[in-house]
């Protein structure tokens, strides 16, 4: 899996090496397990798209600091020669379960679990928390969007409005696992072999003396991948404009692909629009829609009858709008051999080493998740999710291919009640705890 | 200025790509204007900070493609030889307008101008909204948590949760310049030289066998550089725990910097640990808060008579939790030497390219903005904020530093009346357009 870039172990916070520092000094260095998981459901979510483990692992297999970082820490005057000495030789050394990318899950269920010496396990946390948080945030938000769609493409266009380049590059990808068609960003495509898409803008049109100009260039460009964008001056002539292109289009023998709608009421518009295209005897040019939608606007068009084939997603997705980060925490749940709890009111922190037992029923679908110890028997009807990805620090598995991860993603929702997934007011998914992690939860 | 990695020009979304070649196949190489800006302000702001210009201007600076990358084009199949060639050779040569980074500005203001041959001010688009638009909205909202702090100290504690990697580093930094003291973010300490600060865990407290041992151990490893997490068990014993230790340091000639509160009621918690630390004879000893915190919380402790000297600010202002994205765009203006207007009802398009002059009074206060045409005459009390920094694809200007940044964005803060900066229901700053503007406006 190409990334864009590794960070390398200095993207961390500062406590994680300052407490690293103690631990060097005082010969802390028994092994601890960690979980992460998520603490709480934002705002109408109740079910979460693992995403985010192959950089997640890439990172963690070269997770060391170069000669430049050591002499960055030298000069911050914190730490001793040393635990320097020890940083330019660390490396990460410790063992990684971890719920495959596209598998669906729910909150207080591990999604990975990390057993390290206590410094490793320690310095790893802000990567973690960073990486599995974001892509599991925007593949949920994505997921929900798919739901919405009913079946329809949606394609990628948040690219311009994330937060930063690299989190354009991540959307892309998170939102390709749960469902998405395409990406407007071609360094994506690149990277992670995601198909590009993309249409026109309203500066294009305009360049142009008129609009069936505009198209008439595009389309002797592009004879047989145009989109025309059909709002620049006025819908209903735009699509006149297009109807009129696409059968000369057609007439030497090539065709348009669709018109896109960016502006005005699109359920309304889009039928006017369907009409004139079908009255032209051009049924099969599809109708794209963009601006500002999300699974709330796109589920309300359908709902308003729109004819509309195709949905470019920007701003809303990419940054999770409605919801733009997760509860997603890493704790210490084991210690020296001994399991932890801390203390939190009101919220949850199981202790020991875990495992997720998901039953299901003789269809394949999803009826419950056990949140167990690591080591509990698995009944025949049950599933185990956390896998071993990483040991002493080396990936074991092959990592999955994108396409992979997806009908992993796509093979997980479709066993997953429908119940769970409205995208307001979805029932909760039952989530247990196994008696014996209950015993040790009470000791 | 450092940055993090350059994404090269395959950053672009596709249709950038595909109206660049049919641009290249019709000859359409004149020059075009365009204007960076953004449309509406998001719930309860009423300003914006600029930032983000120098990633902007490095990227622009080497805005190519690579042979990976023309070999990746030519792969999809929507790029013929001679644009592919033409692409290979391309290079950003046109000029840039921009406000410094730090420059206080409000809607509508173009805070960015471009002008080159039409397909190389397109390409750069979506590049140009990502990283102005992203680093913008951040130092808009940290400059609003800097505000309503009245003075105390602030650290971007955000890493963990921003949406990536490279979200986190341009966090640290877009913070820094709106006036945080530090991050807690060691690559962004490294990249950038912003100061690094942190404390300890819970995590590191639980590694001990009990509270006072972890603390002790800690002020070991840093006899001078301690700051005690005292929530782990129960803060007010925390806080007794601290102070005994503090007290212990004191007498090797150590000095304990701060405690750090990160559950319950803070304001009054803060209150009892700031009595007991007093009552111990430790009143140097500073309080740090965590926890959720963002412009509202802080302004709300603060109301309720917290004792608090710092806070760590994180996820919240990390991705702008209540406005998580601006309403940024990037508009042609100009085209052929004709004036752009585009229709978009109830928004407003200024045609031309522009400059923005912004009225002082006598003490320098900012009193009011007018947008005018890019040479129209500029008086007395007015400044010129956009001013050139690329010409001909080059970085004309000496890079600001980051600290200079920071000033020029303080001094534009403390010019701004205080009826402006509340967080919520401020005053609207007065932003006028020029007679000249507006008659071609409505030409």
């Amino acid at each position: 899996m190409t990334t864009f870039q590794k960070s390398g172990a200095l993207f961390t916070d500062l406590y994680e090496l300052t407490m690293a520092a103690a631990y060097f000094d005082h010969n802390v260095t028994d092994n601890a397990a960690f979980s992460l998981f998520i603490h709480n459901y934002p705002k109408n979510r109740n079910y979460f798209v693992a995403a985010g483990l192959a950089e997640t692992l890439n990172e963690l297999a070269d997770f060391t600091f170069s000669d430049q970082d050591i002499d960055y820490l030298k000069s911050t005057g914190l730490f001793n020669d040393n635990f320097l000495s020890y940083l330019k030789g660390f490396k990460f050394t410790g063992t990684v379960r971890a719920m495959p990318e596209g598998t669906i899950f729910f909150k207080d269920e591990p999604v990975l679990e990390v057993c390290a010496p206590l410094i490793e396990a320690q310095l790893v946390e802000t990567l973690l928390i960073n990486t599995i948080g974001f892509q599991t945030l925007i593949a949920t938000k994505a997921a929900r969007c798919i739901h919405a769609a009913k079946g329809r493409t949606l394609i990628d266009f948040a690219s311009r409005r994330t937060q930063g380049k690299d989190a354009a590059l991540k959307v892309a990808r998170s939102s390709y696992i749960a469902g998405f068609s395409a990406t407007s960003n071609v360094l994506a495509g690149k990277l992670y072999g995601i198909p590009i898409s993309g249409t026109m803008a309203h500066s294009y049109v305009t360049a142009f003396e008129n609009e069936i100009k505009s198209f008439e260039k595009y389309a002797e460009t592009y004879p047989k991948n145009s989109v025309f964008l059909i709002d620049t001056y006025d819908t209903i002539e735009g699509a006149k404009n297009a109807a009129n292109v696409a059968l000369s289009m057609k007439k030497k023998g090539n065709a348009l692909i669709g018109v896109r709608l960016d502006s005005g009421d699109m359920a309304t518009l889009s039928r006017q629009v369907r009409k004139i295209l079908d009255d032209a005897g051009l049924p099969d040019v599809k109708i794209f829609a963009s601006s500002g939608f999300d699974e709330y606007k796109i589920a309300d068009i359908i709902k308003n009858g729109a004819c509309i084939d195709a949905f470019g997603v920007g701003t809303k997705m990419g940054v999770s709008a409605d919801a733009p980060y997760l509860d997603i925490v890493y704790k210490m749940v084991r210690f020296k051999d001994k399991n932890i709890q801390k203390r939190s009111p009101g919220k949850i922190n199981l202790p020991g080493e875990k495992q997720v037992f998901r039953q299901t029923d003789e269809k394949g679908r999803f009826s419950g998740d056990t949140i167990g110890l690591k080591n509990e028997t698995i009944t025949d009807n049950m599933i185990a999710l956390l896998e071993i990805v990483m040991k002493n620090g080396r990936i074991i598995t092959t990592p999955p291919s994108l396409d992979e991860i997806r009908k992993t993603f796509a093979r997980n929702f479709s066993c997953l009640d429908d119940a769970y997934k409205k995208i307001v007011g979805a029932a909760p998914y039952p989530v247990m705890i196994s008696r014996q992690l209950m015993k040790i939860q009470n000791n």
